[in-house]
């Protein structure tokens, strides 16, 4: 361990290399629950490319694991670390690089903030849309490394979309430029997609080249009142047959509205089963809002009353906004789900998330990205009661069971990283499987970089701090 | 070959094995200029996944290579027969097997006609954007295998864009599921997108779930008359800059003007240096098509008059779209490239094309999807006259070598095949080199599917008809 800090420090500053217990712990979890962290040896906080490349030219020459970091607001246990790692923090590399209008393209390094560069952008004209709920703090990179999506996709997709390109710093240290900066181009197998969603096991992004949209104008929304979760998932299907685009569409269930107004007193109506907000960025949204709330009543909304002006807009995100938080406050932990089924298994889903909440005995707010069927079970529990969390913990696996019956996928935009590892393999299923560490193993033949998580087997429990699996013996590849 | 014919008839119909040689050698190209083509041993044309499964394991127990094609269009000769192959026509599995409006997608087989899925679609309210010039021809199977593109990209991106999840038979048989039919999901490395641009070098795509939109208007154009192609993408500058988001943003230059007025008589204006087309299927497209007209005249156009209506639009496109048959009477052949270039630097790619058609002494027309900067510069010579050949294949070079000088790709959407495989290693470099031909042994361990296309080195000269490399000598991994 010496000589692992003794070398970083030969291509770091001083201040770019941490060592202190108390201070590499913090750095040791995401904020996903139920995942095992480890001690990391070292926090290494690059600013350049050049210094990325050294700590991994240090770690392969030690063989010594490392976990890639951006702001840890992950959900799935993708940036926690393992014992004796080097974890590499990408937040000091902070800097826009660029913005282009006529490109519509901004150059980022992985820590640039997810708001800081929608707000640099803006001043442009332009618009960066993956809108993660923690976009005040998660950054581009972390946004690359897990796909992210948010309020935004139902319109405007997820990250992947628009991740044109990006330099890579591979396990041995050497840099890989892959995709492009023009608007097309197909040359060769698309690398730079394989990255996004990867969670750090296949290199470290130290560059991107994000494509940008105009700037629409902004948003107005509706709120409505139905007095079931069907009926409201009856709207969502309707709205979206009938070739509307908003802007989101979101579904709140009764937990989470009277979440809402005990933490925010908003006074959001309380007898409603399921609100549903739905909002247009179109030239004239008050034309497609009306249109939808006809949509919303014939579903059998019992109220549908679109905002007045962008102020009232605001509120009714607002308390979509504030919906993780609040069922955050029911319990002391939370445990967030990110299942996906197609549109028009919604109610199933949702139905059944409730059916699960009654069998294990436990609250389950449920928030989704309605339009996208993509739903945010939050479990909530008491980790100090082992009954309880066991119970938690048994509903969270039932709810990505009850997904995959209904054709949908475990992850919509969360990741898998250690929390759903097992849920993969049911998912992609033995072919895909081995592909995949196919690929792992091309990119990543020792096994260094992020091991344990995505779909990797992990560091083999035999060996020791610093070893890792013989390669030749092809561990990744089985 | 006998072993190989009396296999392939144990699992297929007798009329869908064809070794008639003058038959087979109908297959043997694509519409590339100067790719070399083989004979093929048969051609297969399965209409069931099992009969392609068959055709898969076939040629794996017997090490017989195995070139996949849909309509043969392609432009980079990526369908190309190698001696000694396996054809394997995707066009007989020709189902739309699904249209959902609510999900807004299509699962297909991978024969579908572009056009037909188009029209299929178009009665349920949705569209499927990627429109190749080809369409009419063209299969959708074929569009994913070379990620196609058209004259919607501007607003509505490339096939890969829409292509959600895929089953695919790989080298020895075996199917892979990948991606999902849900409108998001993260789980695992992006299978799916790796196939999309892969030319039929990792897998056999036989059903696609392709995503949908919802039907936007009727677009509207205008035809706006330049002094120079330097004013006119002064004009694509400006429109881009300003945010503005049409649906098509084309130009012609001079040569291709002319040629398309004699062949059509449509009477375009002979004296313009650059004619620009934009359309916008906005809902009101009388208004963004008044203020482009007014960027394209503050950029110097001499005319900009937008369309007065849906049949005037459609004339206008009809110009557009003859472009290519126009150009292709001037000389008893061409060859089309595809260099995509950032939005700014398409002037210096016009007047760049230019010079080398006077130092080549050759004529050379352009059409650009110049919104996307994705140039199809058509090089016009005669395949009986050696020396003018030799400057055609040169001349086609020199424009690959400018793209990338100016920072763009050398195809923005036509693909590698054959005719670009050189200028790959160039663009990608030797890091991206390696961990591409690392993925394709993953998949195709023996060098069976496509060998020679994209980055596969090829058959080894000195193997005789039938062998393969030694996958254990690791010939696709240097």
């Amino acid at each position: 361990m010496g000589d692992l800090i003794d070398q970083l420090r030969t291509g770091l500053p001083a201040e770019a290399v941490l060592t202190d217990p108390d201070v590499t712990a913090s750095y040791a979890a995401d904020m996903a629950s139920f995942c095992e962290r480890g001690a990391p040896a070292v926090v290494v906080l690059p600013r350049t490319v050049e210094q990325v490349r050294h700590v991994m030219r240090t770690a392969t020459a030690l063989r010594v694991p490392v976990v890639p970091q951006g702001a840890r607001t992950g959900l799935s246990g993708a940036a926690n670390a393992i014992d004796g790692c080097v974890v590499l923090s990408l937040v000091k590399m902070d800097r826009v690089l660029e913005i282009d209008p006529v490109e519509r393209i901004a150059v980022v390094e992985p820590g640039v903030v997810n708001a800081v560069l929608s707000r640099a952008v803006a001043e442009h004209g332009l618009y960066y849309p993956p809108d993660p709920s923690s976009w005040e703090q998660c950054t581009i990179g972390g946004n690359i490394g897990t796909a992210s999506g948010g309020l935004c996709c139902v319109k405007y997709g997820v990250t992947a979309e628009y991740v044109l390109g990006l330099d890579v710093v591979l396990a041995d240290g050497r840099l890989l430029t892959t995709g492009r900066r023009t608007a097309k181009g197909v040359a060769g197998y698309d690398l730079t997609r394989l990255f996004v969603g990867s969670e750090g096991s296949l290199g470290i992004v130290v560059r991107a080249v994000l494509a940008l949209k105009p700037a629409p104008p902004a948003q107005l929304a509706l709120a409505a009142e139905f007095p079931s979760v069907a009926a409201a998932c009856e709207a969502v299907r309707s709205i979206m047959a009938r070739g509307h685009a908003p802007s989101l569409l979101e579904l709140m269930d009764a937990t989470t509205v009277r979440a809402v107004n005990s933490l925010t007193h908003m006074g959001l109506p309380e007898t409603t089963e399921a609100l549903l907000l739905a909002a247009f960025d179109t030239p004239a949204p008050a034309a497609d809002l009306a249109a939808v709330a006809e949509l919303c009543r014939a579903a059998g909304a019992t109220e549908a009353v679109p905002a007045e002006d962008a102020a009232e807009s605001e509120l009714l995100l607002q308390a979509r906004r504030m919906s993780l938080p609040a069922l955050e406050r029911l319990r002391p932990a939370t445990m967030i789900d990110d299942v996906c089924v197609p549109r028009s298994r919604l109610a199933e889903m949702l139905d059944g998330t409730a059916a699960i909440a009654r069998e294990h005995g436990l609250t389950i707010g449920v928030v989704a990205h309605a339009g996208d069927g993509n739903t945010h079970p939050v479990v909530c529990f008491d980790p100090a009661d082992p009954d309880e969390t066991r119970r938690a913990r048994d509903s969270f696996d039932a709810i990505m069971a009850l997904g995959l019956e209904l054709g949908g996928t475990i992850t919509g935009e969360h990741g898998v990283g250690l929390l759903k590892k097992d849920w993969l393999v049911r998912e992609a299923g033995p072919v895909a499987m081995e592909l995949q560490r196919g690929i792992k193993a091309v990119f990543d033949p020792l096994g260094l970089l992020n091991p344990g998580k995505v779909l990797d087997p992990g560091l083999d429990p035999d060996l020791g701090p610093g070893e890792v699996r013989d390669p030749a013996a092809g561990g990744a590849g089985e």
